[in-house]
């Protein structure tokens, strides 16, 4: 204590890029994450938690530089070993997966929720710790597991509060881009950079739209700033090939709009497109592309044609390939098992679009988007967008152990989930407060307690005012503060007449608000009732009796 | 990819210290943390999570070596800051309760549960990553405070599943201790060092018994290997203070046994132990103090009985300390506000050893500790200790704001007391394994993920086998890996009768193990049913229909 005195005072402050999380905030993502775990267990998953360090080995990072051995994760030396906290969950699974492989079973369900670390520079409303809840079945080839994990995603949305038709779930295969790369001549070990560059790019449509891809394709991009960036310096021949696969949907689009026209040419003038089942089938499946999910029955049609004809059209486009032949017939494969299951397109589509930045997916990569529009900062109406995303990685384990094991998962982001719950409405965060038992004669603490503990043992949630109780107005202030919907009050009066005084908070405070005087009078927002009867008043008013 | 390639295969190990948690372990201990969350949100306590890192100035270490800034904590250093794990939570809540002081109601109940980190060497059963579980109350002065939260710990281990009688809570002030100090002429400043000493020898009366204690309050202490630790150097007169304290009990035990003999030699002949009222309570109160807990309503005149003497004792003791009286009055006072709750000495007892190793607490402090035996490794019985512990620190809040701040709180240990509930059979850690709908013919996903789907509809654990269907008998062996319950088997033959095979592997595993082959034939464990009766069959057997 003595050398603590000399030393200034410590600064109460978070590290930048780290924060708190207060009551309802905590208990909303528990809530949330507890749901999830009950739909991952029905599907058969076993819960994990490793631990938050690792060694950077096992991590799997490099160490270019010793005293700084990372930018991107929380690293500090130990003996001759460097440990690090874990930046997702993936890595510490293929860890988990080398190291106990002779004692799991295999295949191995297994889902997990925590938080992670990013080194990373902190910015508004992005932060250095996180939680991600993922889900992940190692040791399974079959595309059977994409399609369970992509089932799983569409009854955890719907578990945790978001309606069908509010989310989608956009299926995709990295096998297709891998046989559209071999299609354009990108395939060989030595295009690795221009394939990177063609991901990057693919990967910005939804931002840069169809020509500022071409533009990334070919020799680079001018972006309104001024600044170049470098493109992948493709030929057109070689770009129309990847345009081909971008813009799918869009020209898959074209073709059944012409096929509309052709419809609509052919009945010439007895054209009536309510009377025209092929026309309505058409301009509905335009209408799922465009705008994925939905609940009606005839989007279920819809969206099989729309399947339908994205597949078709991706095979004519990777025919050549045989790795593109592959992911288009598990693509199918995929959507006739989901179909099975009576996971039809409202809620799982096919969607050529999905791409997913991460380098080592191998097959089926998918993604959930919620659908429903939510006001921006500036009150624009725009998509909440994506909150979950995963896909097939067949390489992970080899790195420790030289075996190839086939491994599909998704991973949550549990934040923007939660955020999304807000935003509909579906999270209650002004969680009940306590009924404040207040403290009026600091020699009857016992008494208080009496009936605070009579309160607490049918399961209502109270508490004694435990702070100096001298100033009446300062324990409904903190009563208030509390969000308390009723606060007690014995005084010596009240003990001599055998009574408590029972105010309702939340009445009261409408009443202050919204009432004239006379209203004020017929409604009283305060009671005195016999002791013994404390605890059924209390019930009336919480509505629990 | 080209750079890992030339480098050695990473180790898959976790850090030395750390370990992973799976299945049952994962939920087991969630659940708990459910129930504890539960009372104590009933209690008013509010949900805290803070970030898991933080400057290690505001941890309130310091920094001896700037290599290596600290052995307690993990910590790198960040730009011109050290950043660290929480090495605790009550660090945090005080650098919380200073940065949000403002905007906390006062005063502020709250909870927290989470993973801390200790840079220390890691043992046998001992981890550098474990769970703490924490509810203080910050900006309360009265001992009602300390009051309250004796009385959740009690409703809290009676909600995990501890049942009464099988726990008693301890409680002890510190300023009794200082009181003690004052007597034995060791307050001031400059006895600080000795003061230490003290503390730490009273703390070890457990193991050492009072003549380990006294030679630790003298000279100093050999011990069996021969090693000799220094002494606090006090007078005989000095340590006979000391040891009045620490024996307290024992001393208290020896005048009821007193009295006990006075009445025997005042009734001569006629004495009868049964007849003598007075006898047995003081018998039960010697009984009470050497084994406290217990369930009968005897126990709680008897606990009242013990404790009135205890306290009487401790008075007595300290008579010429102001500090020392008050800390006694604080006992009185707590022991009175929780009988007026209901919380006898059944449960809750005052307890003079306790004195609970950190050197900042300044009041009430207390500690749970089973009573029930178990066997240790040697299959001795012994006690099962210690599970959670508290009290009340003044001085936390104050390294940051410079005003003083009253705290009171508790801190469970997660993993002793889960360990506990494993002991006690309240944990089932055989969880439920899922349903297992087996592969005979590939071709068939689709319809066996149909199946898969109906049964989690309505709620049950149940999964698709996605390894490799080959060999059937892998297919057997996973479901006992996964303590599957059932295993639904469809083959070509079964799908053209429309019929599916459910094997109830559970019995079928009774049956092979105890029944004779005439049994065996009579109680069959696979049955043939109709594919639309398979939900119906499986709920029966799973006891669920």
């Amino acid at each position: 204590m003595a050398k603590q005195k000399k030393q200034p005072r410590p600064k109460a402050q978070t590290p930048k890029g780290f924060r708190d999380y207060f009551g309802a905030e905590v208990t909303a993502r528990a809530e949330m994450l507890q749901k999830i775990a009950g739909v991952y267990h029905r599907y058969g998953f076993d819960a994990l938690e490793t631990s938050a360090v690792e060694t950077v080995e096992a991590l799997g990072k490099f160490l270019p530089d010793v005293d700084r051995p990372n930018e991107g994760v929380f690293a500090w030396e130990e003996d001759s070993d460097w440990l690090a906290l874990r930046y997702d969950m993936t890595a510490p699974l293929a860890r988990v997966s080398a190291q106990y492989r002779n004692d799991l079973p295999s295949p191995y369900r297994r889902y997990t929720m925590g938080p992670v670390w990013r080194n990373e520079k902190p910015g508004p409303g992005r932060f250095r710790q996180f939680y991600q809840c993922d889900a992940d079945t190692v040791g399974a080839a079959s595309v059977a597991a994409d399609a369970e994990i992509c089932a799983m995603l569409a009854d955890t949305l719907e578990e945790v509060g978001i309606p069908r038709g509010d989310y989608v779930i956009r299926v995709n295969n990295r096998k297709v881009l891998n046989g559209v790369m071999e299609v354009a001549g990108l395939s060989g070990d030595d295009k690795e950079a221009e394939r990177g560059i063609v991901l990057r790019a693919i990967d910005k449509l939804d931002r840069l739209g169809p020509d500022g891809v071409r533009a990334l394709l070919g020799e680079g991009r001018k972006d309104e700033s001024g600044d170049f960036t470098r493109g992948a310096g493709l030929s057109d021949a070689q770009a129309d090939v990847v345009m081909g696969f971008v813009e799918a949907k869009a020209k898959v689009v074209r073709r059944l709009k012409l096929e509309m026209s052709q419809i609509e040419e052919e009945e010439g003038d007895n054209f009536d497109p309510v009377q025209s089942p092929g026309y309505t089938l058409l301009s509905q499946a335009v209408h799922q592309i465009e705008q994925p999910g939905g609940t009606s029955s005839r989007v279920l049609l819809a969206g099989e044609t729309a399947n339908f004809r994205i597949n078709d059209y991706l095979k004519d486009l990777v025919a050549v390939s045989i790795i593109g032949t592959e992911g288009v017939a598990e693509l199918e494969q995929m959507a006739e098992l989901l179909a099975a299951q009576g996971y039809g397109p409202d809620r799982i589509v096919i969607d050529p679009s999905v791409v997913r930045g991460l380098g080592y997916y191998t097959g089926p990569v998918y993604e959930a988007e919620l659908t429903f529009e939510i006001k921006d900062e500036k009150g624009r109406p725009r998509n909440f967008g994506s909150v979950a995303g995963g896909g097939r990685y067949d390489d992970l384990v080899k790195r420790f152990t030289g075996q190839e094991v086939p491994a599909t998962g998704v991973s949550i982001g549990v934040d923007r989930l939660l955020a999304a719950l807000q935003a509909k409405g579906r999270i209650d965060s002004s969680a009940q407060g306590p009924v404040i038992v207040t403290v009026m004669d600091r020699d009857r603490m016992a008494d208080y307690q009496t009936m605070v503990a009579e309160l607490r043992n049918e399961g209502i949630r109270a508490e004694v005012y435990l702070g100096n109780p001298k100033n009446f107005g300062n324990q409904l202030k903190y009563a208030d503060k509390r969000h308390s919907p009723i606060a007690i009050i014995a005084g010596g009066d009240e003990f001599d007449k055998g009574v408590v005084q029972i105010k309702d908070l939340i009445l009261g405070a409408e009443i202050a608000k919204n009432a004239t005087l006379e209203e004020w009078k017929d409604r009283p927002s305060q009671y005195e009732v016999p002791r013994d009867q404390m605890l059924a008043k209390v019930r009336e008013i919480l509505g629990t009796s």
